[in-house]
């Protein structure tokens, strides 16, 4: 197991629904430490990549992607979700479904902060069915970013999320992968990866 | 002017209705590099606390808050706003009004991970009414907690938020006070501050 597998292995809970809770390291509680360590895993795994923005989504994945976008030297970019926007109306917007809420959100990201010339490196906390990753990637689509790179935290691999992505081509690098995981036991698994 | 006097006075916006945008390097694109100057700026003048953890709300204060719990070592906790709640029962929760939103919230903190032996440093973007950190307050003084600072990094010094603060005795650090702004000339006046 590697650093973060280890800590969902410790600290993650597992609720009935196919929920893990992780809130005593990773999003509401926060272990900078480890976020440090996930920075630095995911920088050296794009690092070969001319990454020139971070891209994530409010709330949990700005933490995540803090200090990617610090080990690269790039400024971050974090979409909102349509219900706090306060911005102009030149944003690129597209619609996601959320899993954990069972509703629909429209996320947004201003037009200056995303444009043809970036090649943007995606980050966020979770990966399930892949709706707010989709919603991410719409984004980069209508500004004519080019998408160089995904890194997620925690996948669900027993959900079609990431299956879905790796076989549109792009590159998805996940620092964990539950493959199973059991809320009467609190038992997780994780598919075993190189590297 | 200090370094994000500066960078507000060059790339800050007055809009009517006494907002300032400041998006292009605060909130929605974030520049990486000012946000770990203001965190060793934060660390500079509250070195002299036992800060055991670092409090702020989502969304944009977790960005400022984080390289401030870094320099200090110490775990970084965010509050909830309610409608994104899917914590377990075990919270404490204030009522606070959002000055641009137009509407009360409800924000939450676990209760596992606030406590009557934390020494908390309070983070967040704005201070303008000061409802949002009378909030957090409230959510400290649940929890038993001290607040040993809070560290803000634009007040609107033309609204009352930070006066009633202070007033309280809390030890309030602002790294921009806004004193005036225009939104027809789009001019901003800072309070002269020292060190």
């Amino acid at each position: 197991m590697n650093f973060l597998e280890e800590r969902i292995a410790k600290e993650g809970i597992v609720k009935e629904g196919n929920v893990l809770k992780v809130d005593s390291f990773l999003n509401h509680r926060m272990d900078i430490a480890l976020l440090e360590e996930m920075g630095k895993e995911f920088h050296r795994r794009f690092a070969d990549k001319p990454i020139t923005k971070v891209l994530t989504i409010e709330t949990s994945g700005i933490a995540i992607a803090y200090p990617v976008a610090k080990a690269f030297g790039v400024p971050l970019v974090f979409a909102k979700k349509s219900e706090s926007v306060k911005l102009d109306g030149d944003v690129y917007t597209a619609e996601v479904e959320s899993f954990t809420e069972k509703k629909s959100n429209r996320v947004i990201v201003s037009k200056k902060f995303l444009t043809s010339e970036d090649r943007v490196l995606i980050i966020d906390d979770f990966l399930a069915n892949g709706c707010a990753l989709q919603g991410l990637i719409s984004l980069a689509y209508l500004a004519g970013a080019e998408v160089s790179g995904i890194g997620i935290a925690i996948e669900k691999g027993f959900q079609n999320g990431g299956e879905r992505i790796r076989n549109l081509g792009y590159r998805l690098e996940s620092l964990a992968i539950v493959e199973q995981m059991d809320a009467k036991t609190g038992e997780i698994t994780f598919r075993p990866q190189n590297g």
